[in-house]
């Protein structure tokens, strides 16, 4: 009980990017990962590969909790480091609700998809870290430094929830 | 590490029913989820009231995990049993994911959205277990005993995955 | 300008059953698809085969106008008699906006989607004429006869707009 | 029959932009409504105000079909120039099937929605041309001109067909 009660209480970080990606980002998001884990909040993500695998991945080396929200029907297509595959059904339709299931976002280096989740996130006024190569907002807090950007949306997700 | 694995590997049992319901079907919801627990698998639920918190409520009781995947665009929404509210905003047509990510659904009495995630296991061909008040089909096992249909679900889901 | 002023005001009649049926159950569908065009009514459907395609072909004949709401990504997937074809690209979830969309709904004889249809028909309180196998509620207006079915769901239909 | 025939043979143009906007853009709006009915294509949007009414409004004065696909769960939230109004109830999500439905994309100048609209648009492989304020992709045609918007992206629907 001790525990999944601070699940409850814990925060949920989504983390949006591309689904195939170079080593030197794959290895930046195994760091966003690894420090979402460290920081005790839960990592919600597309569940599929690149950006996605590697985040997870380094999640749960450090001992976290990972989602998977994935556009198919089949829970098999999620990467092997997801805790919960979620299987929507309902395709690209499934970006929105990574936004909303995560208290704060933080965008790695992406194409389409990861632009329409980080549009969504603005829409829906749901905190965005950008590590990411879109700069949609003024608002939108960048950064090069993962630690930075984990640091940043765990503060900014705690004060949204 | 190594209870994450288990996680992974765990089966997901789906529980449907009510929204409200009396407090004789709440209590044996509460033992579903709770046999659910001890067997160690995860319950999915449509994370709000009546049969969902009860489920959830014996799920916690016996330290297991719950997910709620709910209709709404607010996590704050889900009842204080769920572990992990995933906020869908796409309103009852989140009942098709209910039924997709788990392995084997359990229903209890409940009204037209429970017939209508019974009839999506059908059409899915999820394993369905019922101490429902609906009967829609010869292939769903019945029965009254709460005992009984999770260790029926538990096998059935097993069978699947 | 006249013209689409009363397709606006003209009422939607959803029509759900089968994807693949007999060819009586076609004849039935057609009938039904064609005297919907001749009061005047929008058909929306699932916009594939078997009643889908039939009722669609009826409404045709008649000079009807039919919307198809299609599960896949591709409007291609429609049968030939729609004119509005719909890519949800949300698989069955769509059956939700099947209904949503009708301002009252005919059942046809179908298995476990025409079902789920009209359970969420009855959860949203969308008027049902039922000339299906299924038997989920006394609120539901029986009859083994197009005519009757139809005269009734656009009566039905015009007292919800 | 004729007609409808043609209607089914017609291209389907999405129009995106805000949601409440200048009246500068209305009317800008407006004259790519009316220029898409001209063509003879069926002029598909998300239902609402600002943009999406104005260029809804254009297409109706020269006797245009309009498909409008709503968020919520009413159809009455449609504007008034809507002639088919599709009540789809999954929010946001909601942008992904306008995409799907258009052949070809006209972008006009909007927020957020309106950049997930165009990313999904990339992502799925969709033509946009662009009269919006965006510029996320070099492969986006662009203009200020309305005639010449509507004719290029008639003519990259027709490609896609």
């Amino acid at each position: 009980m001790e525990e999944s009660k601070s699940h409850r209480k814990g925060l949920v970080i989504g983390v949006i990017g591309a689904g195939s990606c170079s080593s030197e980002i794959q290895k930046l998001a195994e760091t966003v990962g690894r420090l979402i884990a460290e920081k005790g909040a839960t990592l919600v993500c597309g569940g599929l590969g690149g950006v996605m695998e590697a985040a997870s991945r380094g999640a749960k080396k450090d001992g976290g909790v990972t989602i998977g929200i994935l556009p198919g029907n089949e829970k098999s297509a999620a990467n092997q480091y997801i805790d919960y595959a979620i299987a929507t059904g309902i395709g690209e339709a499934r970006n929105v609700i990574i936004i909303k299931t995560a208290d704060a976002v933080i965008a790695l280096p992406g194409k389409y998809g990861t632009l329409s989740e980080m549009a969504f996130a603005m829409k829906m006024g749901k905190p965005i870290v950008s590590l990411s190569n879109w700069d949609i907002s003024e608002d939108i807090f960048k950064t090069d430094d993962p630690e930075e950007a984990v640091a940043r949306a765990v503060e900014l997700a705690g004060e949204k929830v």
